[in-house]
């Protein structure tokens, strides 16, 4: 019976409220395992400790991880288990939990071991590791993708619910890819990075692989949190999961440079890609993608390859018989950088974040392909350094930009290969990639869902305007953090007036004393801390006061002052700004 | 008779008002200049060039430094003159100004010339130059300070009335110490820095010096802005220089760990100091300064120094010759400094940081002596290290921790030397450290300022009813920090109408499309950050909207919706509500 079970959150909570047992999850975790006979899935494989607790659980307590087996990538440290980093002379038994792993097990959650990965997280094919290869879960003859490759397989072949990666340069979303699962790489900072073995210090993030955006955003609320405790730390604001708003503004790169090395069904199937983000009311906007292209160059070119060298420290001059040999020749690019290279790489890297913040403008949200091409086994087998480097294409630069993003499945592409749209954001907007992500998520039913209220730090704001979703003002709620709650429309005692001036063209709304219509309006969330800042940029004959919705409840809004209506347009008739709008065309 | 004007920019106005021309003044300072047979200030005269100006000015037009004269130091670019960096075989006759120097240019001040500096902005002793070292202005057994030297020496000597420095590691506040005047060091970033010689580009601002801080607070903020220009540019909030409130929060070292290196006078001079600052109302509280004092030297020890190796670039290698023997000895520090040791010192400093972070806690403020003690000529010349990097014990922390400060001279201490306090705040809150400079500059007097208008933080509202002093709703103003501003009317277009309900009793005021009247209101200030939850409290029919003022200035302001005065009592002829109220007794 169990074997039927998917180990995704929902179905082991429906099964454990049916009175079925962790321990027969764990149990059947295993038996998966051993019947996947992949011995490179995991390098630790922790039954005894599992099965010890599960049976400590007793009975269900409502933690929100009570039971749920999950996946640890050995470069984080779980208390009591070996941690190696794919290098077997680095073990070492950790004496605590990595800070985010101390998280997942105050939720409830049972760690069944530490997987695989490229050494010391340095690739993103899952072949630079001398213990054997992970099978890539789609297709044996791809690589398992990397460096995660362990926890990515162990998700994608339903060995656990979730599974914890790292993510310096791609290492949580090639992976992903490359076995048709969720890679969610949250932004520096968000999760604590007590108890990693580093990558790149000031790139490294703990990421988190799962089958749905739904379950990799819940599992994400669940990990993050500011860590006094680690340097790197960031206080992030907690942002909700919300709808997509009705348009919104992408940026993706255009065709002219898109970069897929030949594989001609990826650049296709990118471009249906985006059509599909054009029906969910993204407005694409294709740029040239060079200056993010020089941002990825320069993480193997630059000077960043010296922190992975620091981070492997004396072993590398001491020990190099202790490093796999593709490692150990990466490494020996940062050896003979200088301190003059390295803060010239930084300077380079200051004015390329400027360059690029230039193109991304006001769009909150970008859009690539996860991966420009799949590799194969044979191909990196020929080649340890040329599939491997393209493979960062579209990731390399995402850590340095300090952007957050999510690699989503899209559904095959034409030739049944999984395909993949990595979302990136900016910093902190982790919740706005999602959105995205989980409208595009396998076939994108673009169905809407329901909106959650005002949270208790927010005020809701109805805009019937030039501040609505796609049109000229609405940047100044996203912008401010507002987010999209809901197209509705007011009671049927409003007018709607075209008022002079502009651009951009503004309406005034108005209660009438008698009559009046519903009016199509949304209703947006605004962190009330922000508001004053907002209010600030109201101009006269606008004003925020109270306006009554079709369902009775009532929210903040726009009105307009009574003075300024005189001799303006009655629009009254078209329902709303946006009918008014087209009807001008 | 010019020969008595001060050079401030308050008697430069008066006297421009009284029809001196800036000529006549240009030629003042040129004259004051020749009187000192001083060769050390300036590396650059420009006699010709600024009488030209001068004469091109014609009359005053308004422009808020128009005729001012100032000095640059030779690290920064002006349009036509040579910048050598105080390096002879580094000049180059600069094509444009620097992004600092074109917003004074456009705001009408004339540069006089280039001045002098510790070569490459590297020491704080004014004597690593190959030029003849200006002489203290104060006692010239002293060094001058440095790096910019010949910009504090001319302004302490009244040859203009500001000038700009820059500032890495306290090159824009250890001379302002020595010499007796204002030193303000920005937030990295509030100042464009294109068109200056980079020493450490992530450390690095241009800075200001001035006679009192409410000139160096003026020039900073004709001088800062973003500019897209500059990848090193922030967009940060404008705030005002605003009266200190009645109390607040400052961190200062203990005695145990305060350092002034056998100057009792200093360390006594401070706690003197310290007792003026909580006499204004600072509670002060004393640290162990021993993480500030770590991250400081790092600055050195470190591999920042490899920065400034960058910015000297291949001449070291080719020209060695061509630069200062102790710069030369300085820069070779970094020459063997690794990418790893780069990236080991940024990790270091990261880790400093939230240590730091963690002992300010909730201050806003931190107060040090500017230098631990002083520096005699005759101290360096026996020993060109040693008494230099003393004087950075409480500058070198200051721009790697990202803070802002301002030295400010606090009167003469015990034994006649000029006492100088630095006060430190957050990046972006350079008004709230000018605020205490200003309040204890030349002895303190701690007066209080007459309230100004609303800062940038704050939003002015006007209250037409319940929310007036003393009448039921006033609490929900004074609660959130909200403070009066002004007993004012409206102007003459607006009605005033008694609602119905209550209590408490509310009148609604609107905006007549013809006709209406002055209306009685009350104009609070009220932080930005506390008006949403204000907002979320304001019920129909009124709403927040903007109110014109009877002087014509528009405030955001009560206004009440139309289809709510249907049928009310018009109270218009009362001239507003405390007056209705009363006439209704």
């Amino acid at each position: 019976m169990l074997a039927d079970l998917a180990f995704t959150l929902e179905s082991l909570r429906a099964a454990y409220a049916r009175g079925i047992t962790p321990e027969a999850v764990v149990e059947e975790a295993f038996r998966r395992l051993d019947a996947l006979a992949d011995p490179g899935i995991f390098l630790y494989e922790a039954r005894h400790a599992a099965l010890g607790e599960a049976r400590a659980l007793g009975t269900p307590d409502g933690r929100p991880l009570w039971g749920i087996p999950y996946a640890v990538k050995d470069n984080i440290d779980v208390a009591l288990m070996p941690t190696t980093a794919a290098c077997p002379d680095f073990i070492h038994v950790a004496e605590a939990d990595a800070g985010a792993v101390a998280r997942l097990r105050a939720a409830g959650a049972i760690c069944l071991g530490k997987t695989n990965l490229d050494q010391f997280a340095t690739g993103l094919v899952g072949v630079r590791t001398p213990y054997p290869v992970p099978r890539n879960a789609i297709d044996p003859a791809l690589v398992p993708g990397g460096s995660s490759s362990g926890s990515a397989v162990a998700v994608a072949r339903g060995l656990v619910a979730f599974a914890l990666g790292t993510d310096t340069a791609g290492s949580g979303r090639v992976p992903a890819a490359l076995n048709d699962i969720v890679g969610l790489k949250p932004t520096l900072g968000a999760l604590s990075s007590t108890g990693m073995v580093p990558a790149c210090r000031t790139l490294d993030t703990i990421s988190i692989f799962a089958p749905s955006v739904a379950e990799a955003w819940e599992l994400f609320e669940l990990t993050a949190g500011y860590d006094p405790a680690d340097p790197w730390s960031r206080p992030l604001p907690r942002r909700r999961l919300s709808p997509l708003p009705p348009a919104f503004e992408v940026v993706a790169p255009d065709a002219a440079s898109l970069r897929t090395f030949g594989d001609t069904a990826q650049a296709a199937y990118f471009e249906e890609t985006l059509e599909r983000v054009a029906a969910l009311g993204g407005q694409v906007r294709r740029v040239d993608f060079a200056p993010f292209y020089a941002v990825a160059d320069m993480l193997y070119a630059g000077p960043w390859v010296a922190e992975r060298l620091a981070a492997v420290g004396e072993r590398f001059f001491d020990a190099p018989e202790t490093l796999h040999p593709v490692t150990r020749a990466i490494l020996a690019g940062g050896v003979k950088k200088s301190a003059v290279d390295a803060f010239r790489g930084l300077y380079r890297l200051q004015e390329l974040r400027r360059r690029c913040a230039g193109v991304l403008g006001a769009a909150s949200l970008v859009c690539v392909p996860t991966m420009p091409c799949f590799v194969t086994l044979a191909e990196i087998a020929a080649d340890p350094i040329g599939p491997n480097a393209r493979l960062g294409t579209y990731t390399n630069f995402v850590n340095l930009l300090d952007l957050c993003g999510i690699a989503v499945p899209t559904g095959p592409r034409g030739d049944g290969r999984p395909g993949s749209l990595t979302v990136l954001a900016r910093a902190g907007e982790d919740a706005r990639a999602a959105a995205l992500a989980r409208a595009i998520e396998r076939g994108g039913t673009a169905e809407r869902e329901e909106s959650e209220g005002p949270g208790p730090d927010e005020i809701a704001l109805a805009v019937c305007g030039a501040h609505m979703s796609g049109l000229p003002l609405n940047h100044e709620l996203s912008a401010r953090g507002g987010r999209f709650l809901a197209s509705v429309r007011t009671a049927p005692c409003y007018r709607l007036y075209a008022l002079p001036g502009g651009p951009p063209a503004r309406p005034g709304l108005v209660r009438a004393h008698e009559g009046g219509a519903a009016i199509a309006v949304e209703v947006w969330a605004l962190p009330r801390a922000a508001f004053g800042d907002f209010m600030a940029g109201v101009p006269a004959p606008l004003a925020i006061g109270t306006v009554t919705l079709e369902d009775g409840s009532m929210v903040k809004g726009f009105l307009c002052e009574p003075h300024a209506l005189v001799g303006a347009r009655d629009i009254t008739g078209e329902g709303g700004w946006r009918a008014a709008l087209a009807a001008a065309v």
